[in-house]
C-alpha cells in the first residue's frame, strides 16, 4: 500500500509507463511537480496535451511532422536519388543530428518481428514500394537498427520492395568510434574482427 | 537548430527541466508520446495538471497532503510523543516505506542554506515550535539529509527550537546496509570508522 496522496500515486503509476523511467525517478519526479508553481506544472501538462493534434506522419515518408510534407520531404537542397530507411522518427533525428546525411527518408514505423506479431504489412512497406517506382531513386539506404529484427527487416527490403537496378547499401557495423574496447559487447567486437580492412 | 517539429522540441525542453531527465531521455519519452494514443498522452496529461488542485501541505505537519490534516497525522494509532523532522514531503515518503517509524512528522520545506539565501524564516520552524510549546511531545527526531545544509539546519532546530526539556537525537550516519566498501565515499567511511562501537 503506499503511503502517497492519491493523485500522487496515479502520476508516479503514469509516469512509470514511459520509457526509462523507474519508480524511483517517477516519485522525484512527481514530487519535484507538486513542488512546482501551478504555472509550471500547467506548462508541463499542455505540452504533452498538445501532441495528438499537432503531431501527425508525413504522408511522404512517415517521418513525425507538424506540417505535411515534412521538413525534410519539402527541402530542395535534399537529394532526391538518396532515400534512408529507418524504423522510427526518432532514428531519422539522431541521424539528421549526426549531419552525416543529405537526401531523403523513409519511416517504416517499425521492423519485422514474429515475437510481436509485426509483419511486413503493418510497417510502410507498400509505401516505400510505390515511391521507388516513381524511378528516382538511386540508392537506398537501409539504416534500420543492427539487431536481429533490424537485421531481417532490412533483408526483406533488399529482396523484397527495392527493384533490381537500384543500389542497396547498409551502414557499416563495427566499433563506436570513441568506445573503449573493454566495454564494447562479445557480438560487435566480433563482428568487427570478421570485416576488417587492410590498412596499407 | 534542431531538426524536430516544434511542440516536440517544446516538450523535450519542458521535461529537461525535470528532475533525473537529460535531453537524451526527455527525446525518447518525447518520441513515445508523440507514439501513444491521444488516449493516453491525455492520461499522462492530466494526470500532472490536476496536483495543484489537489495537493497542498497539511496544515499541522507541512506534508504534502490531498486532505488536511494528512493521512498520518489524522491517524490515531500513531505516537503523537515522537516527531520526526525531514527536510522534503518525499523524505517523509521514504520513512514510511522503510516502515521503521510510527510516530509523526514535521516537514521544514527545506534546509538551511546561505548560499540560496534559505534562513530558518523561509522553514516551518515557527510551527515546529508552537507544536512542541503544547507539550505531548518527548523527542524529536532531526532526519534532515546527511548533508551540510542538514546538518546545519538540525543543529539550528536542537538550539533553537526544540525546548530543553524534551529529548533530540538524530539518526546515525554510516556504512549502508548491503553497501560495498569500494563503493561508499570517504567522507561516510571515515565517519563510520571514527563512530565505531565495541562487538563483545
Amino acid at each position: 500500500v503506499s503511503e502517497l496522496p492519491e493523485c500522487l500515486e496515479q502520476l508516479v503509476r503514469t509516469l512509470t509507463r514511459l520509457p526509462g523511467i523507474g519508480r524511483r525517478s517517477a516519485q522525484r519526479i512527481a514530487f519535484h511537480l507538486a513542488r512546482s508553481s501551478p504555472d509550471e506544472v500547467r506548462r508541463v501538462a499542455d505540452a504533452v496535451a498538445v501532441l495528438p493534434e499537432k503531431l501527425g506522419p508525413c504522408e511522404v515518408c512517415g517521418n513525425l511532422t507538424d506540417e505535411s510534407p515534412c521538413r525534410v520531404c519539402s527541402d530542395p537542397r535534399r537529394d532526391p536519388t538518396l532515400i534512408c530507411v529507418v524504423e522510427q522518427p526518432e532514428n531519422l533525428a539522431a541521424i539528421e543530428r549526426s549531419g552525416s546525411y543529405r537526401g531523403l527518408y523513409h519511416v517504416l514505423g517499425g521492423s519485422i518481428s514474429p515475437l510481436r506479431s509485426v509483419g511486413p504489412e503493418d510497417l510502410r512497406m507498400a509505401e516505400l514500394g510505390r515511391r521507388l517506382e516513381q524511378g528516382d531513386v538511386r540508392e537506398v539506404i537501409l539504416a534500420t537498427n543492427p539487431t536481429v529484427e533490424g537485421e531481417a527487416t532490412a533483408l526483406y527490403v533488399a529482396r523484397q520492395v527495392v527493384p533490381e537496378d537500384v543500389r542497396v547499401t547498409r551502414p557499416a557495423t563495427g566499433l563506436p568510434v570513441g568506445g573503449d574496447l573493454d566495454y564494447i559487447d562479445k557480438s560487435t567486437l566480433s563482428r568487427a574482427f570478421e570485416t576488417r580492412h587492410d590498412l596499407r
